[in-house]
């Protein structure tokens, strides 16, 4: 097992990350350090329910209280009809406030979970189990809770941070190929603007992380972990560098809003993003030399698409402009300098879409 | 014009409150000096907007880009739909992470907005300008923003506090007589719980007050708040102190829920609430003796009502269950030791019903 303590201010703020193949027991006696009550609320989705609830039952159901409220699976339910079904089961099933919430699914559950623990009765605690790949290395850390409008993603939300995550990448096996690859892309983006030894290793070993290899899940997990703690802890609440994260996010989230969260998923649309965004570093003279050939190599190693769809150019626009990163005239863009290394750049939203 | 500084920790979530008859150039001067762009969005009801959109335009007008967002007038509106209601339109009107918000209502458009602003883009500034007296001396200070789910009142919100507070008393010549003595109900909260002076003014004045004198008013309003303020200072988060302030509200917040939000408003439910909780305090003998009389004369002067609804006790029981200040076996309950002075005292819920 590894441990990662994301470090926060002010410090009661700050929590673990545990990383580990499978260890539930582990999971159950840290839970039960923090928790004020013998009941545990589980927020999950009917996927994860399925597939896991009567293994995790075996171990939890011997100390807890459970109670399982589950959701349905897909990005289009991130949105306040779902966040309002949950607050008012926790309320019908008479959760207080010291009762605590245990997320366990993909980033929707998290992120949705998160928000629901920051608003309910004002706020209350919870913990993080991430089963998808994507969640384990990017909602497992920093405390971004929140849901979707049908104007854009993660419009509504607030920082949150859990009492502590539990990543156990046995989860992976029954993770489809495509939500797999998914969760790569965002790996790939640690790579890109942090670590070009990180973006090494995916090129040399990308048959053993396809191959669910635990020694490679588990570096590259931990690794990734590890740069966002790191950005998270020097700008929780994103003044400046904590913005890098974006990188590839921006066109990612317009593709993603134009394509209404459906054929496209998220990792996908970043991976797309990310090559839109190397192109348009180029362009704008701000890289070493034109990386998208490396960056598209490297994506399509791991079957991701790097090729984004031709919506017309001025819904591009419109839904930029909505981009929270964005203000009335212009957009925090983050360009690539060179591999592991980018700068957030000011450009107007008619500069970002040169490359269209 | 009064000015109250209200001391938060850390300093940066400080702020004042102005109070005075009707200076709105003051306001705007101040709206200014913060403001980080032209524009203001203004959620208030359609009731305010009616009486007040022109009056305010006109001088708002010509320093702001005004964008008003109304709502319905009534704590029945204050929900999750209405919620979403306004989080759209603010994305619809390119609202960004810079703009600001002004809440120009009562404690409803005060509360909803104070939620919006915590959570759209995971948090934005706001501004308040309370224009019923219970706002004024209530939701003004401190933070506490939310709405109410269908199983209980203010379940899910965020403590967000605003850039700034304008009271004008001036507000008060367009409310009603019904919704002026609710706000008299919570200045007479602050009177049992902390200052028998308060006490003893709101007992000879009251012809004053109910006159809308204007030196009456800015005094009353003055030291509630500074009540207010002064135990939020100390225990911001609600973990002990700031529980005194819902003196009345456990069984006033179940006469609400009850009643569905309709025919019996906070105030009055309010008022119903403290006589319960005096008489309460003297049947478990914590009060120094039975001031239920003194407490009914008082709310009397102000026309409130003094006898709560007899719901089934077992409907009673069942909401006061899901009270916030509840956990699973007993509630935080405040009880009265003399006119001045509250204790905070756990109960069995069985307890609590013992005077019903």
């Amino acid at each position: 097992m590894q441990t990662l303590r994301v470090n926060l201010t002010p410090k009661t703020k700050s929590y673990s990350i545990f990383i580990s193949e499978w260890n539930l027991n582990h999971s159950v006696m840290l839970i039960k350090k923090t928790l004020k009550e013998k009941r545990l609320f589980i927020i999950t989705n009917n996927t994860i329910k399925k597939l896991y609830h009567s293994k995790i039952e075996k171990i939890f159901g011997k100390h807890f209280q459970t109670n399982w409220i589950s959701i349905a699976d897909g990005e289009q339910y991130k949105n306040l009809t779902t966040y309002e079904k949950i607050l008012t089961e926790l309320s019908e099933k008479n959760a207080g406030r010291h009762s605590m919430l245990l997320a366990l699914g993909g980033g929707v559950v998290g992120d949705m979970t998160g928000f629901v623990a920051a608003t309910y009765m004002r706020g209350i605690d919870w913990f993080q189990m991430p089963t998808t790949l994507l969640a384990q290395v990017d909602a497992s850390v920093g405390g971004k809770t929140g849901v979707d409008l049908k104007t854009g993603k993660n419009l509504v939300g607030a920082f949150h941070q859990p009492k502590a995550v539990f990543i156990h990448t046995h989860f992976l096996n029954t993770l489809s190929k495509r939500d797999f690859q998914c969760g790569m892309a965002e790996i790939i983006k640690y790579a890109l603007i942090w670590d070009k030894k990180l973006f090494a290793l995916l090129t040399r070993h990308s048959r053993d992380i396809l191959n669910l290899k635990r020694e490679y899940l588990e570096k590259i997990v931990f690794r990734s972990c590890q740069i966002k703690a790191e950005v998270v802890r020097r700008d929780e609440r994103e003044n400046s560098l904590r913005a890098i994260l974006n990188f590839g996010h921006t066109l990612g989230h317009a593709i993603e809003v134009l394509n209404k969260f459906k054929k496209i998923n998220h990792g996908e649309a970043v991976a797309m993003g990310m090559v839109y965004a190397t192109k348009l570093s180029h362009k704008l003279n701000h890289s070493e030399k034109d990386f998208s050939s490396d960056v598209v190599h490297l994506l399509e190693l791991y079957h991701l698409p790097t090729n984004w769809p031709k919506f017309n150019k001025n819904h591009y626009e419109r839904v930029i402009q909505k981009d929270k990163k964005a203000n009335t005239t212009n957009i925090k863009f983050i360009l690539l300098q060179k591999i592991g290394k980018v700068h957030i750049v000011p450009l107007q939203t008619k500069e970002v879409l040169k490359c269209l």
